[in-house]
């Protein structure tokens, strides 16, 4: 059961409303990595988690997040409100303009609906956390874009407070992956074919326009790692059972 | 630029045509967490990266993906085909019957078209990579479970196969990142306010229904963590600047 | 800012998990009548909101909406549970099963990503409130046919609760509205042009395939209102500054 | 069956083309309480309809919204032709110039598809009736909106014969509504819970960073009303059948 | 300006309701060939249109698919009646059941709202007159799909009509185009590059699972036709301006 | 199976970055009848072709489109990298800046994302060759509007290239369906109905508004075709079976 307390989790204040940068902040708001898509993300893994502990860690954080959205919200809120009445600042963002009387709703800059389709749940909850470590991420490096383009000292602060929480947020969900003592790889129940698991496939060869090279990293060289070159024109020779059996090789021209 | 050839990665042979299966099958086709979304992430991830290295493996297992769209794509042909003239297989999938005499086409199995939205592209290679280690392990799981409801050896056979590379990918986008030697929770260039990335915020709390308790865990205990209870309803001691600054706290009811 | 306490707002039990009926039930959850679209539509409404005393109205409808997501939810996920390894469970709702592992996400019946095309807000308030008391209708007519899907007496209760509260909301947004002492049918500040609002044009004519008149009743005579006969076919003899001023009406055939 | 007439409904003409006021007319072509909107919201309701007056009700205005469709597409074509060949125009609304040569398209001021997601269809006749009252509402607030964006006199005239027409309706579907006869809040025929209905869940409390109060009204007490304080941590005394027996309540922190 | 007369086009009789049969009609109701999507598409290339004799044309046709939408609104209608009360036909279309008790909307057979991204306008008539040509002869397969799926002697007199007309349809719009007489494949004004139009580019090779062949037919040999066997692994000699000039050709591996 | 060149097939060289262009570009990379559409389209219809050699040509086709949205890709990224850190290139797109970091991804240029909706793919061949011929028509036209719209000279020269691909392509498919030989206006197996196929229903009637005609040309006069005018009007004479018969035409008004 949610309650709701008037205040918000961090008090905005902001100088000149700026209506093209309220239009930016929507994508925190509505938009495929900001607020309601994490709310529900995490609060939806935890109504399905059946790992109680875990669960109430899904629940702790996707309560923030909701928080957060008020947050970020109003700050769109006071920034986009002059598309109300000044034709200029309406064409910023016709839609909030004109469907909406200068008020937010669940659309990111350019004015696309929120869908769940943002969303990453799979009731698998090692996967799900993984899932959840990288939109924490995602959301980190959106705040950081938008503080870089605003000079406005009070919504700087605001969304320092927000960026900076989503750094925790990685961490602890960071923290419940690995306190879950899972191997790194293992995903599920079945294990994956041994051998064709350490086979680099190198299906993007040559030099590119600007030099671009057909690198090797620790990707695909070094430890268990066998390159296979361009597996599009080789007869393979990988162990893997059931493997197309082909006859002599495709000459290519 | 790309060239095919005709051949499958992993030629595929099934015994009797399961329309309900094949319909199962397009969530690996034109679903979420499908190849095509592998794909297309990775591939325009790699146009936009300026690392010449880590794009090189983002247009390699781009490439695979795309090759993995194919082989899912024949399988799910295969098993939908009698959709085109049987009834009873039409319902398993009217849109792919109907619309698509049989064919198959890029949507999941309750028939949405793909879309963009699953994607999750930022420009900021360790954050993508991160995003891709979480949809290689989506699929996995994906993989896993479509095994478990067909009995027809070829096509596990094919599925044991594509699922396999996921975990491939996992390990290699895993080395990319590491390779990077960024602190594990430092993304992009603005710091996280010191003391409040350690503050754990207990938004839920209480005991559920079935006994779900308020947990403690290595997400919010040990280390530097620092425990807010209930934020919502106290007034902050932290040393965060800016922070609303309430009066008596208000009573609840 | 939100507080999340892990009890229901509704205690929820069930006999036998009923895979079909839990699909249908997604309709309250993810669908376009649905406990999200409520919530967010309320809540959104609050926050925009200049007028104090209704703001929090629409908050707190807001808020006890969220907790209805979370009790239809619950709900939904018991029903379907089995979808997770289960074939003909999961036939019930494919992508419930084979992406979510069983779990709920924010999808309709037929699998459908919630969107923010749901959302009715104007920013305008009294018109918001009369897109919230029809919104309430619709949620309790769906309420009720899930109703007559099921015997299950716990999932009855539930539902029964929750289709009484949208009852208790629209009596609640139209107090509100009715507060506002606005007349009936004036809408924003630029009045309709006098004269003009009375016309009906009646635009389909003849009688139906199954008897369907060209009917009269309150919406069309009496009053004030004046009927013109298929505006396609007549010169129009309103008062209507600006109208089309035809020469010979165009003969039909 | 249709048919038409060349002539338009409100023939117009407007002075110098203004692509930005273009695009923002398109809200009412394409957008989510534009003019396709209504024609079909009303149409559909009309097919489905099994009462034979207000069936005729439905097709008739159903009918008038095509035709309004047709005048206000007609006017955002003259305002969007420069986006053709002129390239600050073209940035107005790139999508009308690039992909559709400066002719009109159901698309909203920002790009967005038309989605029958926009319309509020139930089968249930007064519940569909409501939901017109409040359609009308909206899009007449909107074409408000329009005319104070524009200081073309012969596009206010147009605008206002089609602001006008939507109190014509927002009366007529009032009328429709009332002559059936129903209880106020009589939806389907399952009654809510006795002494629920009247339970108002104070579910947001305190005093907000602006001020904002926990407010009382005629939604929440005279009458019937019963406040239920901050339901989450209640016990709650009201006689609903099954609600959660909860044990002492949870202290907050 | 349209008017409507109550009859339908083509009076429609069913025998038993068939929900599963009126769910697949849906396709050509709300679906991506349907009746909406053609009678959208003309009509508004209509409202587009500059050519005043082919602009009649395209609103000829425009409003008779609205009247083919009625047909098979109305069909559909009858088909899906039973899904209001009946839990077994509610199970073919849970949307319609549910959320619509038993009355069509604008979904197709999946239950996907109707988007306006199933349009093809590009505002350039000869354009999209070819776009109008192949959709009516999708629009006639998708019906004959259907006709293969019923029975009832009713429904299949009805979809024979529609079908039919599509290729009525298909006829006058490519009389329409002939008559403009533009060469056949002149589109715009910018005239393609010389040579370059006639080389073929043979990207895909080799010999597939099924034994697909690299073939050779009329769109890659005889005529014009300048053969180019993948450009991939080709120093293209070609006298194309500005193409790559590359230093030896890549190995391959 | 796909390999990868590192070389685009056309190697583009840009002057000045022009980020209102980079937005418009985005139409031939993530819109409606761009590249990857027409990769898609092509690709999957290829994937479904039982026809072997045309099935070639839908996979040589569908592959060299994939290549051109490198292509277009590249250049686009090139036009859009200054909106990753300035504020008025951001605010040509802002989706692109902030939340990709200047870099492209799958949308238009109103920031909707791809969809499969865009689709035209029937598993009928030549009704799909039908769909690519309009689909190349489209492109082409789509490509000569940004050629208007830019003055780089390397951005132009790309442009030139991918535009005369679009009509070779449409050289090709239309030599392959006339290579099938079927008769013009056969399409699937269901003949339509004799004599019904040559009725031009005159839906609409009169004059415009601007003098528009109801015209006459070879799409309803002359060969087999006969005129039926208004037929929402008129006792219909035609021989179709089961057409409705109306007792005394319904007077208009």
């Amino acid at each position: 059961m949610y309650h709701h307390i008037k205040q918000l989790m961090y008090t905005v204040h902001i100088g000149r409303p700026d209506p093209r940068f309220g239009n930016m902040l929507l994508e925190q708001f509505g938009g495929a990595n900001g607020e309601l898509a994490a709310a529900m993300q995490y609060s939806i893994q935890g109504l399905n988690c059946d790992d109680p502990d875990r669960k109430d860690l899904l629940m702790d954080i996707g309560t923030e997040e909701l928080n957060h959205l008020e947050v970020v919200g109003t700050l769109a809120r006071m920034h986009l409100k002059p598309t109300k009445d000044n034709r200029d600042a309406a064409a910023e963002d016709p839609l909030i303009s004109i469907a909406g009387g200068g008020g937010v709703n669940l659309y990111n800059s350019m004015g696309n609906a929120w869908t769940a389709d943002y969303l990453k749940i799979t009731g698998e909850l090692d996967v799900d956390l993984r899932s959840n470590i990288a939109a924490e991420a995602r959301a980190k490096i959106v705040y950081e874009r938008l503080i870089n383009f605003t000079d406005d000292p009070g919504t700087i602060d605001a969304l320092r407070f927000l960026m900076t929480r989503e750094i925790t947020h990685m961490k602890a969900f960071t923290a419940a992956l690995e306190s879950m003592g899972k191997p790194m790889f293992s995903i599920g129940r079945i294990p994956p074919t041994p051998g064709l698991t350490d086979q680099y496939f190198n299906t993007s060869t040559g030099v590119g326009d600007r030099g671009e090279p057909d690198a090797r990293g620790p990707w695909n060289q070094g430890g268990d790692w066998q390159m296979v070159d361009a597996p599009a024109f080789q007869e393979l020779e990988s162990p893997r059972a059931g493997t197309r059996q082909t006859g002599p090789v495709e000459p290519l021209v």
